[in-house]
C-alpha cells in the first residue's frame, strides 16, 4: 500500500542541508576543499564523457567531476558564472573518492559559464564533452547521476532565465548557495515579507494514464514534435487554484475529449527540462469518444492491454512505441499492467 | 481505494475554457454580455458582503458578482487594472441568475485594480467591503466560492508580482484572457521557444502528517507566527529536482529532526496565498527524537490519537488547537483518526 516507485531523475544522492545556505563562510571553505566535486554546465549543458562499459548497468554517459584545484578563481568570480551548492553526500561511497581528513561528507557544487570554460579549465580527461542538445543523452546517465542532475540543472536554468526581479525589473543578486535572488533595488516590493518571487520555481504537471471503463484499454496521444509512431501519456500544467485531480481532468478532456471520473496519484517524476515535476496518476475515463485539441495533440487512441504489454514487455516488432523507461510515462503504463495481470 | 477529499478551495465551478483564451473577440463579446459575471479585488484584497445568514451551512461572507453594465469600461482599460477570464459555469445555476438568451453559460471575470474602485462603480449592495487582509475571513466563503477565489486571487497575484519579463527586464504584455504575459522586448530569449517564464506560478508544497513508529501518535509542530496554544502538521516547498515522497522526508528531518520512511499521498489544496499547491501526505517515522529547526518552528511534538481526536471530534477544552476544518492539515489529521477507529 505505502510502495514506493522509483523514478530515473528521482534518486536524492545528496543530503541537501539547506541550513548551511546562508553560511557564506562555510560555502566558501567547501568551494576550496580538495575533497569537494564541481559539475560543470556550458550554457546549460553538463560536461560529461562517455563511460568505458556501455550497457545496461553501465549506462553510457557520465558527469564530469572536477575538483577544485582544476577549477580556476577567476571562472567562479566571472559575472556569467553561477555557482550553486548541491549538498553533501548522503553515504560515504566507499571507493569512487579517497576518504578526507576530517572524515566530514563530500560536498558538491555546481557550476554554469556562459564563456568557454574549456579556456580555464585543466581537463583531467580528454575526452570530456558537453551534453547538447540534453535529450536524449541525459537518460543515459547511471540513476544517481541522474538525481544529481535533476536538481542542478532545474536550479541553474532557474538563475539562467529569471536573473531580473519580476516585480521591478531591476537586477537581482545570488544568496543562499544559489536558491535566493534577491532584487537590487531596496524599494522593491519584494524585499518587504515573503513571496515566491526569490526562490526557485517548480512547475506542477500532471501525467495521466487514463483507463477506459472497461478496465482493458488506456489513453495514449501524439504530439506533432513526437518522433513517428511514438505514443505517451496525456499531460500538461496545473493551474493556480487547481487541485492534482482535477487538473487530470481537465488536462484530459481538453487533449482528448474524453470525461474523466475517479483519479489516483501513483508516483512523481522531477523533470529538470526546465524544471517541472510530473505528477502521475491513473485514472478512469467515464466517457470514451475522442475528439483531440489539434493545438497539441495529432492523435489519441484506446490501446489494449496486450497492445501496451508487446510494446513494453516483448518489444518485438510492436506496432507503434512508447518513451523509454526513463520516462514516467513508461513507469505507469507499466505500474497498470502489472496491477491486474500476473507477467 | 479511489475515494477523493474535497478540500477548501478545490471545488471547480467553471470550465476553464482555456481554448477560448487567444479568442480576444469572444473574451470582449462575453465581457460585455449582459449575463457575464465579475468579481473584483482592490490590491488583491475580493469585494465581499457579509451574508444574511451566518451559520455554518451559510457561510459569513459572500462575493459580490457584478454584471458588465456596473463595470465602468474606463476602469477596464485602466493601466493599473487586470481582468481574467475564470470559464463559464459547469452547470447553470437554477436560480441565482436569469437565463440567457441562447442559454450559453454564463460567463465569469475577475478583475483587480490599484485604484480604488468605488469611484468607478455603481454598486448595487451598499454593505459589500473589500475583505482585508483576505485572511480569515476568506475561510468564510461557500465552498464554491473559495473555488473561484482559489483560481482568480492566485492569477492575479501572479499578475501583480510578474508583471516585468524575468529574463530581460522589459515589461510585460497581458494575453490569452491572463494566462499568459509576454515580453515587449523582441529580441528576449523569452519569446524563443515556450518557458515557464510567460506563465502564471504554482508552487507545490509538501504537508505531511509523520506517524510514530507504534502508529498512535502523530508529529504536530508550532511556528512562531501562529496563535498561541496552536499546532499543526509540518510543511515546506519541494525544491527543483525533488520528488514529493523526498521532499516529505527533507522538510520533516529539517524541522523537527525526525527521519521518515514510507510517505503515502492522501490529498491536495491550492491555497491562494499567494499561489501553493500543498500536497498532503501521512509519512511513517523511522526515528522519534525531536529537534526543532529553530529558525522556522518553535516547538514540535508527538501527540496521541486521543489528544487530537479530543481536539478535531471533541473540541470541547482542549489542551491546545488546530486549523480549521477548511485548512488541509486539520483534513489529513481527521483523515488519520479516521483511517484505523470508527468515530
Ligand atoms: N509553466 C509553463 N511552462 C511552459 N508552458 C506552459 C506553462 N504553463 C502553461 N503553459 C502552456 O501550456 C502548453 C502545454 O500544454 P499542457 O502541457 O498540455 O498544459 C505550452 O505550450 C504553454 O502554452
Ligand atoms: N516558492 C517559495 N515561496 C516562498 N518561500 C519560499 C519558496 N521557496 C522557498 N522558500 C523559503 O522557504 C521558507 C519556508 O520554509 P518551508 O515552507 O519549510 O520550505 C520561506 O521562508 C522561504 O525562505
Ligand atoms: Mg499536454
Ligand atoms: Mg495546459
Ligand atoms: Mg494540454
Ligand atoms: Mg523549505
Ligand atoms: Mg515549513
Ligand atoms: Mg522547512
Ligand atoms: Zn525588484
Ligand atoms: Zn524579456
Amino acid at each position: 500500500r505505502m510502495e514506493e516507485h522509483e523514478n530515473y531523475f528521482n534518486r536524492e544522492v545528496f543530503n541537501r542541508m539547506s541550513e548551511k545556505r546562508p553560511d557564506r563562510k562555510w560555502l566558501e571553505a567547501k568551494q576550496s576543499s580538495p575533497d569537494t566535486v564541481f559539475i560543470l554546465f556550458f550554457n546549460l549543458n553538463p560536461l560529461v564523457s562517455a563511460s568505458e562499459e556501455s550497457n545496461t548497468a553501465h549506462p553510457g554517459i557520465k558527469l564530469c567531476r572536477l575538483d577544485a584545484s582544476s577549477v580556476n578563481k577567476e571562472l567562479l568570480q566571472k559575472s556569467g558564472t553561477t555557482v550553486i551548492f548541491l549538498g553533501v553526500e548522503k553515504q560515504r561511497s566507499s571507493s569512487s573518492s579517497p576518504p578526507n581528513e576530517g572524515n566530514e561528507p563530500t560536498a558538491w557544487f555546481a557550476l554554469n559559464t556562459d564563456d568557454n570554460p574549456m579556456n580555464h579549465l585543466q581537463l583531467t580527461n580528454p575526452n570530456s564533452f558537453f551534453l547538447k542538445p540534453p535529450m536524449p543523452g541525459l537518460l543515459k546517465l547511471s540513476e544517481a547521476e541522474a538525481g544529481i542532475i535533476a536538481q542542478a540543472s532545474s536550479v541553474l536554468a532557474w538563475h539562467n532565465r529569471y536573473s531580473f526581479c519580476p516585480t521591478c525589473g531591476s537586477n537581482t543578486n545570488v544568496e543562499e548557495g544559489g536558491y535566493k535572488r534577491t532584487c537590487f533595488n531596496k524599494d522593491c516590493r519584494s524585499r518587504q515579507g515573503i513571496h515566491n518571487t526569490c526562490y526557485p520555481r517548480v512547475d506542477p504537471v500532471v501525467i495521466m494514464l487514463v483507463i477506459h471503463p472497461d478496465g482493458n484499454q488506456c489513453l495514449l496521444g501524439r504530439k506533432k514534435t513526437f518522433p513517428a509512431g511514438m505514443f505517451s501519456c496525456l499531460a500538461g500544467f496545473i493551474e493556480p487554484g487547481e487541485a492534482i485531480e482535477d487538473a487530470v481532468r481537465r488536462e484530459t478532456e481538453e487533449e482528448s475529449g474524453v470525461k474523466v471520473g475517479p483519479v489516483q496519484y501513483v508516483s512523481c517524476q522531477p523533470w529538470p527540462m526546465p524544471s517541472s515535476l510530473m505528477i502521475g496518476c491513473l485514472a478512469v475515463a467515464m466517457s470514451t469518444d475522442i475528439k483531440v485539441d489539434e493545438k497539441e495533440i495529432e492523435e489519441a487512441r484506446w490501446f489494449t492491454r496486450q497492445q501496451v504489454i508487446d510494446v513494453i514487455v516483448k518489444g518485438t516488432k510492436p506496432a507503434f512505441t512508447m518513451p523509454p523507461r526513463q520516462a514516467i510515462a513508461h513507469q505507469l503504463v507499466k505500474h497498470w499492467i502489472g496491477m491486474s495481470s500476473n507477467l
